[in-house]
């Protein structure tokens, strides 16, 4: 089956319009007509060759929302008709510890990524910036109804890198949460966690967007470039979500926490961190990493987010704006989504 | 109250006996007879200036058992007669929040050490290294007759210090926990983490130990500077305990983290670790620190180890010896702790 979609030729190259194959639908396969892809930051880290050669052509895009046209045989958890999501996994072994506790993101054995890596076919998975996708049934979510589509596609990526670390170090009442960054990540830690009852701080390099932070749940606001914000937040977290890739004084960070906090970071700069053991040893404070989530908890999010009305705050945009979108990103000039109408690849 | 005790002089310079001035017993204090002092290696660090300027002359040792000779008014635990032990603290505010959940360690007025701190009235704390310490019954632990009282003393710091991370990160049955370096805190973290009933590895530079490792329960022994080492155990362990203060490759070690794995270093090097955060994300591993225990959890230790008959394995030694042992620490020439006889001391 040949689609159209968006694809970057090569590395750094912009992305262009182009047509490629999708495998037949297998016994547990779902065929889903891709109705929005949301633009996630490691898009563009990937097709610019950040992370290391690619497969090129890539088609990116690992947050999917679509209606499904046509199930395999085997398939009893989706039907024609149905909205579903697909985030930035689509296989996994199924078989060791991590996959069966429900950790299919830590597979033993390498889970498949949505786009640009070896499916166990031995083909090279394509993303969601296309018509339609083929995804085995195991990895394709149920999205509510009630939630609004084209705002719902990142629930898939930057919704489950948030929510799993959140509630995986038990962020609600009682608890006192900082989001560090307001970007496509941070705006939805902010809505989850406040959602999750637990009082919440953001701290952004400015005050630039106090307003918006303030709007979408958090209940403090405060600039990271302001030396005293350190002094007058020391040892005052439960947990800190570090959304932010870039290189940050970690130490000065871990400061923040009170006794028993974790701060968990959900990217990682490309290189090296350094770090100060006494600001561990003081407190009992952790430095964590957190990689998406697991399939079950991914749909665990999304319907906590039909819940509780959460969706990201999205910018809509037709196929043939992505390469400026990607320009807008890196400039940080996105409030707080791209995400692309699909219907708009003809 | 003037008593005998052995002091640096100065930074670097030899111990040497000298006499102290004790405050009068309080009315919640205890006079407590030093029957043994620990040679803690961070009373080598405190005498060097490692950890910059310290109020010389310092007498060192927060390894202390003793026997209670006087008690003051109003103290109702303690008695005279009774077998007590010190550790690294003396003070604390008592009323912050992490005091009154039995995190007297990390007191938000800042605990006050057994040496080389200042105490709430002004005055500069002076260790074990002495025959007598005037204490505040509160810090004041009770140390179990059925335990060898020499043995005992190194529980007061190398127990409580590794004990303290072992529970709190919950070894047991069906737990891999790592030991990382075989030393005065590893040997203990290796009894302790055994009698919980956690699968105990040494992780050591070389197999010299290895006989004793297994001796003291650990149930494998590898050798770090064996590259194999990294890639037989990867993934591996739910918990490391780090006893090494040495620069290391943390993320190397990181790797031998299985899912919610956590590494937990004890002690810290003077100068910052770098740490590639990818090794955090994979497998939600987490980096943390912890400091001794709150005293009601040193309480709990004690009587742990007394139910186990765990001590600390010892060279006891006489005062005139200290300068000697501390070469001998710093060579990593003792197995395990030494143990100074304050009767010694004249």
């Amino acid at each position: 089956m040949r689609v159209n979609a968006y694809a970057a030729p090569s590395a750094g190259q912009p992305l262009a319009p182009t047509t490629i194959e999708r495998r037949e639908v297998g016994a547990n396969d779902v065929l889903i007509a891709v109705d929005y892809a949301g633009i996630c930051h490691s898009d563009i880290h990937t097709v610019n060759g950040d992370w290391g050669p690619q497969p090129f052509p890539v088609v990116p895009g690992h947050e999917i929302v679509g209606t499904v046209t046509e199930v395999g045989s085997d398939v009893a958890r989706h039907a024609v008709g149905d909205r579903v999501g697909v985030g930035c996994m689509v296989k996994s072994c199924g078989t060791c510890d991590n996959c069966r506790n429900g950790d299919e993101q830590y597979c033993r054995d390498g889970m498949v990524g949505t786009y640009a890596a070896t499916d166990r076919d031995g083909t090279t998975t394509q993303g969601g910036y296309s018509t339609h996708v083929v995804v085995d049934a195991d990895y394709v979510l149920s999205v509510p109804e009630s939630l609004d589509a084209a705002a719902a596609a990142p629930l898939l990526c930057a919704g489950i890198t948030t929510y799993s670390p959140l509630k995986h170090w038990q962020a609600g009442p009682g608890k006192r949460v900082a989001v560090v960054g307001l970007g496509g990540l941070g705006h939805m830690a902010v809505k989850i966690a406040h959602a999750m009852g637990a009082e919440v701080t953001v701290l952004s390099q400015s005050l630039k967007k106090q307003e918006d932070g303030l709007r979408l749940g958090a209940d403090h606001y405060f600039a990271t470039s302001d030396p005293d914000t350190f002094e007058a937040l020391a040892s005052s977290f439960d947990l800190i979500i570090n959304t932010v890739s870039a290189k940050i004084d970690v130490s000065a960070y871990l400061g923040l926490l009170a006794v028993n906090g974790a701060m968990v970071n959900v990217g990682a700069p490309a290189e090296p961190l350094s770090l100060n053991v006494f600001s561990l040893l003081s407190n009992r404070r952790t430095f964590a990493g957190s990689m998406i989530g697991g399939i079950a908890e991914t749909q665990e999010m999304l319907d906590f987010c039909a819940e509780h009305g959460i969706v990201s705050e999205v910018e809509v945009i037709a196929a043939d704006q992505v390469n400026e979108a990607y320009e807008r990103v890196l400039a940080s000039d996105v409030r707080y989504r791209f995400v692309i109408d699909t219907s708009t690849l003809g």
